[in-house]
């Protein structure tokens, strides 16, 4: 078991997925212990700032990486799992950004509206208790203390054809995809466009709700654990898919919602299909019968769904020749070593 | 506790919403044993038979009803509690249509394909084990043997300004919705628009995935019981609403599915605030890290989204003034008289 | 030359496409002269008032009508030619109503925003000069005088399979398609779904720019003739077509703008197949290099799209046997009768 | 006048936009006369080819360039006057690509069908007749001769926040938007984005419908004439405009399509407002009124609509402090000397 340790400094970070020199060279197998910082590059550090005032735009959304792994090809399938999210800090943040989020015109469902109220909400973050604490900030009211669900907003490798895309905006190569489902426990598969992969890493959530519609989370910087692995000539992959214990997840990132809704119920009919041996029509049914959609985000530049399908109806298949059962002993492993605070998943 | 029958003869479906005739009139706080056909109309008899030669399109999805309740008058909300659903036949059907579905060009995303090949999937029902059992049809291939989970596609009440929409179509005035929310155990609140509001029902589905993706679930004939109330003065209600023992929902049924999502989340965030006494962008947070969003259905002329928060974050407030709590336990004492198949909700 | 009048009181319009008794009954061929209300029924009589304060949004976009065809059964087309259509009053209003129109939050694009502005803006028309004016409300300026170009926002016919529309949404039945071209020279064809048809039309513009953005034109009213006629057995028609000296139109009013957009073209691609006897591909080979594509409406309930092909490029073939020629000519003996203001077609 | 020559050799075209070494450094108010393939790179020669078996996907749509404009700093507004476009070919290919285009299942908009067949058009492009002859391949029928209107489907420049981008999409940095409007005779407008605007071009079409709906024009390789210019401080330019001699136009590149269409029209709605003196409202009315919103693509990873406003209407106001009229002055001294077939513009 080979650990390695990804601390980036604070002019460390990246803000594209691209081509890039490497922070980081892991080989299939890996662990890696990684530091990342929330979305306002931890600028913000109290409950009086406005976000807009401290970070500028382009410098959102900061990523720890790359992390190139050694002999991934164009082709080859990249396994990220991750073994375990923390808040590194005892606070969270959310806010209104001016033109983002759901319920708000942006800036490109352009209206002639003046922007909502900028306005932030200050969580206070308990590791021991598991749990962040919600305090109305423009009426009286009580707090709300939600439990903590960690996640990855954002997690991606350099995209194909040479192209460098801003941190942002999520689409085939991962990215900012702000689905729950990238939460501990859960592996994630991504294409591999280019020699090494390029993962990158952050946008922690303490937790976030189904669709993100402020445009934010739980931000928070955290100390994660993943297990990093290759499947050599599984892909071409089209979009990045989840696995957990129960389910399978292919995913897909675009405009419109709809057609997110409908690359993610392809790609896991052709998944399906191709794990149970049902032909295509027949998959369509057992999906269209069994399977969920939770939202990812409808919020980011471009929109996330979820299509999740039970793996108990596949008839014992076994994903990418059972590469989440192996990194999850592997993580099982890691973690009686090195113990981590949250419920044992 | 009134108990009344609503048992349609062949030709006494409904297949419009709008003014029409009561084939039933209730009071507020009676029960109804209703039954239902299923969306073919009871039509399809053999796995060999294509619906689309056995039942005219206009002649899908008929629903039992309308029902007028004494007293409700626009501007009041109508409680429907669905106390018990249980399939009425041991099997169920399943198909595809021509350009019907998620994953096929359709009469509104108008393409030049083909229709996909018109198949059906013939389930075993079985009430007893409370399972239904996937056969390929394309394939080979082990059965899949699924859970129920009965609900009903279609529940409304005739719409505003003296519209009469098809059956197909859910909007404001509920319809066909296709939300698996719809189930035993839950209360649907619907707007009521016209004297007597109309209720009727249909479109069982002994199962459905989010999404509906197919465009048909498991579809079948019901035996459904029903509590129906009336929350005067409670409206005007915009979109139906839904409540569970552990969560409120909203929903809103439009295309494009983000409209839907943007309804039905603007709707909850006001349901929210009102309920809790908090502002709307508090609301709008709150919502946004603890809110869930399943899909109901990217099928129909309108698709319909589900936007739900625990009630476990309300701090007591009791919805529509405790309307819920009250039908269940009118439903509970029912049962406890008139045992149903299934598990105990 | 048979010539009806139809010249509704204040207390007969309609605010519905359904099943009505008619207003008027006429044979095939006939002229009709008929008034048309603006889409306020007349009740902004000054600048000085707000829409929202004296019309009620129920009586919005009153028509005339409904106008029952001798002979006409489901299956047969009607054909609409507009001979004359000229502002009744010397003025013509457009406004900003709360959640109407492109560039704002909708009833249906659901945002937290408040409304923008509700303003009036009272326009000079000039039926000699054929002109209307523009004057600045909430800046200085200048006025801008722009040439008059009258059109019927509303023309339809009853739906299909019982359905009773509001008058505010468009659809297949045509209705408040708000596009330019179903202007003075143009004819428009509308299926028929019910016997008689039951045209109605109304919302007359002095004139309106592609999209009609503000959700309103220059709305004034009208002085309108038509011509009817029947072309039996030519449908079923899915959708309105319109046809000019010039060019054949096909029509598509739904929600996403894409499917508006994507019907309207394969209903092109198909009515040109048909016309020319080109093959589906090789029609849209043609329609893609020689097709135009103008927005009718961004702002109604569904959206319109307009496909446009030059008549030039179809070999000489007659759309419908000639029928717009044959009331092209109807149009032309009668105006030479009844000379009308505005520049001849 | 000093005049540049590009004529890439074969492997010297560029795939993306992005920050890259410069084919050609020019000063403000400089031409170039530059060679453009074709979209399949030259490499389709005959009509019994398809496309997909001779071009790689990644290898579609080269584009010449890029141009450094000496001077040009982020927050300038690099203007690009088409002096001429003219086919270097005596013939254009039009073709169906596996899953691109208005009326088929694509990548994003992703379904189960097969794809449509792919087909190839091969048109005569005569350019002293100034004709493209369309001949049916599928079936029988006549040429149709169509009048030439060439145009350039790709004009970028370098993205902001150092993003590299594939030619085929278009993006706020322009590129594939494949608008009509980018013809000879017109200005186009660009954001500087990063030092040296980094200009480049390709995809020429013979002519195109608007929407470009079989996802190809009259695809041919152009001998193309520009005068490139430098509007210090003028930006930062959200989106692409044009300008002719008659109109200003908006554009906006992203899905879905109603957001494009909102983008171009708040756009043109704000451009209006400055250049009249308009409080926002009353720019909004009179774009409303007064607009034209021809579509662009309804193909492309993004869609682009163009929103578009009579000069006349705007009180003699010079966008841009009059570049157009100088550009086209010295476009016409240009083609004085250097007489080039087509109308005169």
């Amino acid at each position: 078991m080979t650990v390695h340790e990804l601390r980036p400094a604070p002019g460390d970070y990246s803000y594209t997925f691209g081509v890039a020199e490497p922070a980081l060279t892991v080989s299939p197998g890996d662990i890696v212990e990684v530091s990342t910082e929330d979305c306002f590059g931890g600028r913000v550090t109290s409950p009086d700032q406005r976000p807009s005032d401290v970070v500028p735009f382009a410098e959102l959304n900061p990523v720890s990486g790359p992390i190139a792994v050694e002999g991934a090809e164009p082709g080859d399938v990249l396994a990220v799992h991750f073994a375990s999210i923390v808040p590194a800090r005892d606070y969270a943040i959310s806010s209104l950004f001016p033109f983002f989020g759901t319920l708000t015109g942006t800036h490109e469902t352009a209206l002639l509206h003046a922007p909502l109220e900028e306005r932030l909400w200050w969580y206070d973050v308990d590791v021991d208790a598991w749990t962040a604490t919600f305090r109305p900030t423009g009426s009286g009211g009580a707090p709300v203390v939600l439990p903590l669900d960690p996640m990855h907003g954002t997690v991606g490798v350099a995209p194909a054809g040479g192209e460098v895309r801003l941190v942002v905006t999520p689409s085939s190569h991962g990215g900012n995809m702000d689905t729950p489902e990238a939460r501990a426990g859960h592996t994630l598969y991504l294409p591999v466009n280019v020699p090494g992969a390029l993962l990158a890493l952050g946008d922690g959530h303490a937790r976030q709700g189904e669709g993100e519609i402020t445009g934010t989370g739980l931000e928070c910087a955290m100390n994660t654990v993943i297990v990093v692995d290759l499947i050599k000539g599984a892909g071409p992959l089209a979009w990045p898919r989840i696995e957990s214990d129960a389910h399978i997840m292919s995913t897909g990132s675009v405009r419109p919602l709809e057609d997110a809704f409908r690359i993610s119920q392809k790609d896991l009919t052709e998944w399906t299909a191709e794990l149970t041996g049902l032909d295509l029509l027949d998959a369509y049914q057992l999906v269209s019968q069994a399977g969920l959609a939770p939202v990812a985000n409808v919020c980011d530049p471009n929109y996330t769904m979820v299509a999740k399908l039970p793996k108990s109806v596949l008839g014992g298949a076994e994903p990418f020749g059972g590469t989440h059962t192996k990194l999850r002993a592997t993580a099982r492993d890691y973690l009686a070593e090195h113990p981590q605070p949250g419920p044992r998943s």
